[in-house]
């Protein structure tokens, strides 16, 4: 284990969005100050942050500089070219791990590895030409689902397929052939785990939160999730199982489907959720400050609930529900900044408190 | 009333203290921007703003670009000097007002204000020469409490009288003429209320806070505060009745002492205040947030309390506590990432839920 972060410290972030935004303002409250890297300009993190370097995750000079000015890094988002990873890893360590990040990049070998520890996923089958397509398909039936096995999000890069659908249409419009095939989860609701582990192998986890999507994107999480005191431990202790197996270190968002009563792992994100926003409002020390505290070698904070939430995130044009939430006066409003709405754009998300 | 800002308007924020910080964040979370205006470099404000301009407050042209690069002025402490405040004044507009920080720079008319709306403070005299001193010390008797009518702060700028007191001596030590003789006060307990008006009338408090102060610093704030509901009620209104007759916009801090059960008013502050810190913890929207949306034309928020919260100050060498604090858990930290430790100078705070 390495030595706790100093005071004045700084932690450098790759990904300039409201999540490096977050966990910007999480570092600032305990004393760090942080470097943002991001391609794009003017990204919401770049307001609260101590340096911001706007450059391509292929500008190798950039990326040292940026590497040799801070004690740590960590990231938002995680599809981070290999290459930019090899450069920072020259200068310092990265967190969570690059083990954790390789997994979680691709669809298939995080279910091989969901599977292999032994917890239940979608069925599932590699899709790379046609034919297997053809005998994915034989295999698992329809519905079901079309995916890129990497550089999704937010329900981008998936194909439902019916009975109906014509195998050969489908494969000649896709753009890449490195793609898996999902069984349909006949699911009755979905929740997700927000789990956190200290580099001296303290584990915590907030309470399950309950989500519902729309279109892939994800709509609102409420907190207690509506799931038995059974399932709540059975979905904890398998967070705490893929923390350990992957000697994690930092916030990890994983989530879960409800079918027939039994957990069916969805996929895991190695970095602070949207699903965790709750916490902002909900618990003493948030998913961010838990991150932080993680990757600066600290104690993991009391992930205890003080309150019962829902979180709502607003999309595109429901930014503009903010006038009317501001009147409401009672809820707690997170705004990211962003200069430009684009429907799917997540813009910003809000925590009621319920009585 | 002026229209609300507008998503990613920018506000400007004199003082790049913690005060600043927390303001500053309080305004990313509601999507705007923030430019700091400090005379030291590296102030803790810097590390979560947009701009940072390291300015005296005489260099006007400093001052002119910075006003003219945002929508909103407010400030962190109360001691801005007038020449700036004139020239921002021809840019854009101040919140809270003029008028507010003219009362509350001066103890001897602030005393006068109070007094004026029919409130009681402890008594007090004018003291600008020898003789002053004299018939004051005459008139109001020791112990009393001799006080630079301007620029104290944390119990500076203060010298207590006693019966074996010299007053020629006392005079002559002193470095400047501008004086006030302070009643003391045989205060039971101390406590604050943190109020705020929106720009169109609206006024809200949080519950009252009791202070513990030690050698002029505020120690702890421990909320609800030990008072009958009759006493929160008539300081709920003390504070109302100051914000409406100051026409004032944002938030202030209004500090009460208790003698014989009856209510002292000991001085107020146009500003976000150290007593108020356990909102953050203890509150949906915190003072910060309610500063923000006061001065940004908004509603404010609701000022409900959902925990009782003990804050308790971190001063100079106690930052060292961190440590032991990390490991407790259940805390919340607010850290200001200042470089240089100094006895008396507030490095952070941390909030604990109370059960």
């Amino acid at each position: 284990m390495n030595k706790p972060l100093l005071r004045g410290s700084s932690i450098g972030i790759l990904g300039g969005g409201q999540l490096g935004q977050m966990l910007s303002m999480a570092a600032a409250r305990l004393g760090f100050k942080t470097h943002i890297f991001e391609p794009s300009s003017n990204p919401p993190a770049s307001n609260v942050s101590s340096k911001f370097t706007q450059s391509k995750y292929d500008d190798y000079d950039a990326l040292k500089k940026f590497a040799s000015s801070v004690d740590v890094v960590t990231y938002e988002f995680e599809n981070i070219p290999t290459g930019a990873l090899d450069i920072i890893e020259t200068q310092c360590e990265i967190f969570p791990s690059r083990e954790a990040l390789k997994i979680s990049q691709d669809r298939l070998v995080e279910k091989e590895f969901i599977n292999k520890l032994g917890f239940k996923t979608a069925s599932f089958h590699k899709v790379s030409s046609l034919e297997d397509l053809t005998s994915a398909l034989d295999q698992i039936g329809t519905p079901s689902i079309l995916k890129t096995r990497r550089f999704g999000y937010d329900g981008k890069g998936q194909v439902k397929m019916y009975s109906s659908s014509k195998p050969e249409e489908v494969w000649k419009s896709l753009d890449q052939k490195d793609l898996i095939l999902e069984g349909f989860v006949n699911f009755t609701s979905e929740f997700s785990v927000i789990g956190s582990r200290s580099q001296d192998g303290q584990i915590s986890c907030f309470d399950p939160g309950e989500n519902v999507h729309q279109e892939g994107i994800l709509r609102t999480t409420t907190v207690p999730a509506d799931i038995t005191n059974q399932q709540k431990t059975e979905a904890v202790l398998i967070t705490a199982k893929i923390l350990e197996s992957l000697n994690y270190v930092g916030v990890i968002g994983v989530e879960f489907f409800l079918e027939k009563g039994s957990l069916v792992i969805n996929e895991f994100a190695p970095r602070v959720h949207n699903s965790g926003h709750w916490t902002q409002n909900g618990c003493t020390v948030d998913q961010f400050e838990q991150h932080i505290r993680a990757i600066a070698g600290w104690k993991l904070g009391n992930a205890e609930r003080h309150s019962n939430i829902v979180m709502e995130n607003l999309i595109g044009d429901e930014i503009h529900k903010t006038d009317q939430l501001v009147e409401e006066g009672s809820i707690a409003l997170h705004l990211y900044g962003k200069a430009d709405i684009k429907p799917g754009r997540k813009m910003g998300h809000f925590n009621r408190i319920k009585k």
